[in-house]
């Protein structure tokens, strides 16, 4: 037998290049391998993908927006992929449609990641109603976020109505996610106190609900003991803008129990702000919030990564530290040099 | 009698402009009247002026940074001013000298402040140990956060060896005070849970410490409550950078009673994170976050106050809100003209 090479092979099956209105067609027909193709153009570093994606993204645009956005969020261990599979599988039983995303910039995940989100939520990932993407690989966390957030477009114009997005409560990327969902839930394990040190600090005030997991068998009172002690936590934390509670829940996704009473309190959040006007009014300053970020990240960016700049910022850095110069100054040093060169660029 | 001119009368009490050299020589030598007029020129929008302090606080800073510097926020009516009269007058006590400093961009306060303080800390303000300063007068929080700073440094160079910076808990200046002291202390009332509607979430997690004021008369049962229940709150927070774990004490400004108890701590903090290398490594951290914050201020100040952006922003926000462009588009669309415009001008 000859030795094949897959990337001969791979050209033999090349995909017929589809148009950005064939794309939208497909998408807004719920064509689930069309999106994938279309959420594997947003993840393209090409620049003739990503032209093609903006337009698709535009056209999706005003199709979008009618969904429940659901950040999870919790330290490993604390069961997500289990959780998230039962609350998924429980809400398809409702009659709606749910796609799962992740963000985790930190991990190393990127190949193997799309086999290993299915492994890990093996009913969803093969039930017709769900969507899994896994995170989209390496790139800074600003970009992680417009792919994920580029994505839950295209999800709710393909008629997804529940999108979650997962990630990890260790690093940055929960306010990330906090800014782009409608409910943030931090999913706990009973043992308060010990388990949250690997949480980051402000996450805890970030959340709309705590669940705690696993609550199931022996552990049963040891959650409810924590379920007491986060109540009267976050009863000393101040109100919320949207003036919810942020309620806490025990609940065990291994055998399915309180998981249909976390996704009513998610129901009634949406009604409850829905009334009192926060959900337009939040999704409005995520979307101008988006917007600035957006350019903040490119002004910084520029600056920081000129060639001009990048080689000297840390002999300015050691002369504050050195008490030479003032922060201010050497801030204004290195400033004065980045202007003077972008103008004779 | 005639009308006088206040303005013209001002001109022939014109005070003798010093050299920088002058300046300097002042403030080691501790002279008040010479540390608070180069205050004036750190304050002053004037180019002239800001020069001649920039040359000032050069000369300072090999000076500086031999002071426990400490940030104190809480809401209106938690005793803050009563509370560092007493604090202020305990470390006097100790062969100390203080310096008061305020952050509070959002106030009006301005030119009534001085006397504003001077009258709310009647010991301190005639004690010739102590140094009290408002506010500067309004402007950026960036601006108001640089110019407390830089303050900082000249009352260090002038021998006074505890920097106290009080804000108000309630807007963004926290994590600007945060950012430039050594510990922060969070000043409560009894009566748990509803004092802390008016405190920012997010400062919680960022108290070193909290104390809990007016603790005296019938309030005292009611302290003790809300102590204990503070205390079971912060043990649910994760663990600090410092390894410090958050105490919540009581305290009586009025009755001088707890005062001592709460200055120890702060001198144990102290000790602890210099013994564990924290103390240095959070201001180097500052110190370098400082030019950070400084540059990404101007980088930004200066796109959004370009004038092809500052007409155009609202316009394109609109767009987005309307999902007629994609967040991540219509920032493009301004940077592109942004850049083209700096680079023709």
């Amino acid at each position: 037998m000859p030795s094949v090479n897959p990337d001969a092979a791979k050209k033999f099956i090349k995909r017929k290049q589809l148009s950005a209105k064939e794309y939208i067609k497909g998408i807004l027909d719920g064509d689930i391998i069309i999106l994938s193709r279309a959420v594997t153009l947003i993840e393209s570093a090409r620049f003739d993908h990503q032209s093609l994606a903006q337009e698709i993204i535009t056209g999706c645009l005003p199709h979008s927006g009618k969904s429940m956005r659901i950040g999870i969020t919790g330290v490993p261990g604390a069961g997500k992929s289990t959780f998230i599979e039962a609350l998924g599988m429980h809400v398809i039983g409702k009659g709606r449609r749910v796609a799962v995303l992740a963000i985790d910039p930190s991990s190393s995940r990127s190949n193997g990641s799309i086999l290993g989100d299915k492994t890990r939520m093996e009913k969803l990932s093969t039930n017709k109603n769900a969507y899994i993407r896994p995170t989209p690989s390496a790139g800074s966390l600003g970009g992680v976020a417009r792919k994920t957030k580029e994505t839950i477009i295209l999800c709710e114009a393909a008629g997804f109505d529940t999108i979650i997005i997962e990630t990890v409560g260790v690093g940055q990327s929960e306010t990330v996610v906090h800014s782009m969902v409608d409910f943030f839930l931090l999913l706990m394990l009973a043992g308060a106190g010990d388990e949250l040190q690997g949480i980051k600090r402000g996450i805890m005030e970030m959340a709309d609900a705590i669940a705690i997991n696993k609550a199931d068998g022996s552990n049963v009172d040891k959650a409810k003991m924590a379920q007491a002690q986060y109540k009267s936590a976050l009863h000393l934390f101040p109100l919320t803008e949207s003036e919810w509670e942020p309620p806490v829940k025990t609940c065990s996704s291994l055998y399915n129990s309180g998981i249909d009473d976390v996704w009513e309190m998610i129901m009634e959040y949406q009604k409850e702000t829905e009334e009192n006007g926060y959900f337009e009014h939040n999704r409005r300053n995520q979307a101008k919030h988006r917007m600035v970020e957006t350019i903040n990240e490119v002004l910084l960016g520029d600056f920081y990564s000129h060639p001009k700049i990048r080689n000297q910022i840390t002999t300015f850095e050691q002369l504050v530290l050195d008490d030479k110069k003032s922060s201010f100054q050497a801030a204004k040093e290195l400033l004065d040099k980045y202007y003077r060169s972008i103008k004779n660029s």
